[in-house]
């Protein structure tokens, strides 16, 4: 098995050894090949993702990244440049996110327990209002405009759809949350709604609801134990995702997927925390999100036992962490005793 | 001063009665002119909003609306027919919503205390997602595609922009917070960023920040407690304050107004809730938040006075809750009282 490591930005690089600390200790073996990509690389020669290094990442079974950016870049440039075109070059459809309120965690949320909150969203990931669609005139001046043009296919809505509905058939609760506008946004919601429906069809013992983003938005905060697996377009699971990591308490401890789950490029792994410039350096950012992108890394690549042992172990930590500051090699460690 | 009334479906009469209770108890004879609409006429007659009922609704100063809809009506027939009609042929572009979380209720949130959460949101009302420029091809086949524009012009960006700022001089922490997705949405949100810049200019003495929406989802879970002014475009806005309900105690309580600060025509005040068809005709709905969109109303036609004895009776209205199931009329009653 061969992984590409893109450490990146701040806290990148202190998250991802831990993460291959962890892999190495529950799989030993797999080849992780270094790559310099991100904000760094960007101011000190200007490029953001040389073709030829695209090239290199796509001979890999999967891609783990620690996080890229900081303030100073322009932004859109490593967002447009780095992240999306991997999503978009990779066709990695499926963004994958589970959302968990661990043992031993408390989220922001009075009276939810542990263990209550346990669903996954399965956000689009190569559609919608992240194609880049847009445009402007007259910029500068009183007549300015700008758009932005949300682009949908049934190729792509109807593979995310029935990727959500597979999954869910793997879940205890086996039910499905379509998550759309389809009040305002009649043309994109008809196709979403559509074809959800359809795909519905061919899961007949999967239960399923649909919901408005904006209802969605307030039932991740009123009732987030009502979810098992939530499909839904691209930006609309940007802004779910990260309520849900909110409520289960905070980017921290979100991993998350962008998957091709057909295998024909590599998926990639990553935190859903940032790079986090005012903690980096300082050996104190919490692994656990990097710690898990490579659970859904090893699940993704079939080696479903050795991502379960990353998860218990990282219950198990969680469960004894006694709110001393966290240091982040230290975490690293404890983890890999428990999955070696 | 003339009001037109629509209460539309399910508990929106029900609610809306005690909202003109409060406002004659506070403001003793204005007229207010019943307008039937919303999904009961639309099964009966099919007609959404008759260009002839239009006309003499722009004939008032505001109009109150209760809700409208019920699950049988298609997705987009109301609200793009009525609803969305309503705000755009009479430009309402501040779309309106205070979020505070009131003495004597508790929201979901741990350790936030009443008094703590403040900030008023102030959405784009008349452009981006919402503007209806969409459309499909090859529909039911699996070349179907589906597109949803979001159309911005400087004019309309600048003028929400502006009334955020002057919102802001007029309360005690006078800070605006942007919020778009300007990494990704880079042309849309090139705009929004750069008009935000120079109206700033206009006001030196307001603090400003930009958050990326999904940052100020995440934020409004786990730091309500920082915002005052929100302004930001339509469709984030319409799942903003859809959280910042939620963190506040439920919709039931949150007042909004679709407002035209030119007052060109009319404005319109209504709760954020909708006609929650399960528990109409039991005397059951809190019309709190109707109660709150009056003030609003008050507030927008120069009556700030009678708006704040309104806000205050709430206040005392929501500490004396001991639990107790909830009589919309009582709740008129003593309100009324506590404002005459
Ligand atoms: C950095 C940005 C492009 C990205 C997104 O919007 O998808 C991030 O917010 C995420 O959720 O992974
Ligand atoms: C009913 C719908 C059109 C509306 C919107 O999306 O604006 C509602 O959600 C709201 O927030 O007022």
């Amino acid at each position: 098995m061969r992984i590409a490591v893109v450490a990146g930005d701040g806290i990148g690089a202190e998250v991802v050894a831990e993460g291959l600390k962890v892999l190495d200790a529950v799989l030993p073996g797999v080849e992780a090949t270094p790559y310099d990509l991100g904000a760094a690389r960007y101011h000190r020669t200007g490029e953001v993702f040389p073709d030829s290094v695209r090239d290199e990442l796509a001979q890999h079974d999967a891609i783990l990244l620690g996080a890229v950016g900081d303030p100073t870049v322009p932004p859109g440039v490593l967002e447009r440049g780095l992240l999306l075109k991997l999503r978009f070059d990779f066709d990695q459809y499926v963004n994958l996110r589970p959302s968990r309120l661990w043992p031993g965690t408390s989220g922001p949320l009075a009276g939810v327990k542990p263990g209550e909150i346990d669903f996954v969203v399965v956000r689009e990931g190569t559609e919608g209002l992240y194609a880049g669609a847009g445009g402007g005139l007259h910029r500068g001046t009183p007549a300015e405009i700008a758009t932005e043009e949300s682009l949908n296919t049934r190729h792509g809505v109807e593979r995310v759809i029935r990727d959500a509905f597979a999954r869910a058939g793997n879940r205890a609760r086996r039910k499905v949350t379509m998550v759309h506008k389809t009040n305002v946004l009649t043309h994109a919601g008809g196709l979403w709604a559509r074809t959800f429906a359809e795909v519905a069809e061919e899961f007949p013992d999967i239960a399923t609801e649909y919901q408005h983003v904006d209802a969605a938005a307030m039932f991740m905060v009123t009732n987030p134990q009502r979810y098992d697996v939530i499909v839904t377009d691209n930006l609309f699971g940007d802004i779910l995702t990260d309520i849900a990591a909110a409520v289960t308490g905070g980017i921290g401890l979100a991993a998350s997927g962008c998957i091709n789950p057909t295998r024909a490029y590599p998926s990639m792994f990553e935190p859903v925390h940032g790079s986090a410039p005012d903690i980096a350096g300082q050996g104190k950012a919490d692994p656990v999100a990097a710690i898990l992108s490579v659970a859904l890394c090893l699940e993704h690549l079939g080696h479903p036992d050795e991502a379960r042992k990353i998860e218990e172990a990282v219950a198990t930590e969680l469960s004894g962490r006694t709110g001393e500051p966290i240091r982040t090699a230290e975490v690293g460690d404890r983890v890999s005793v428990l999955v070696a």
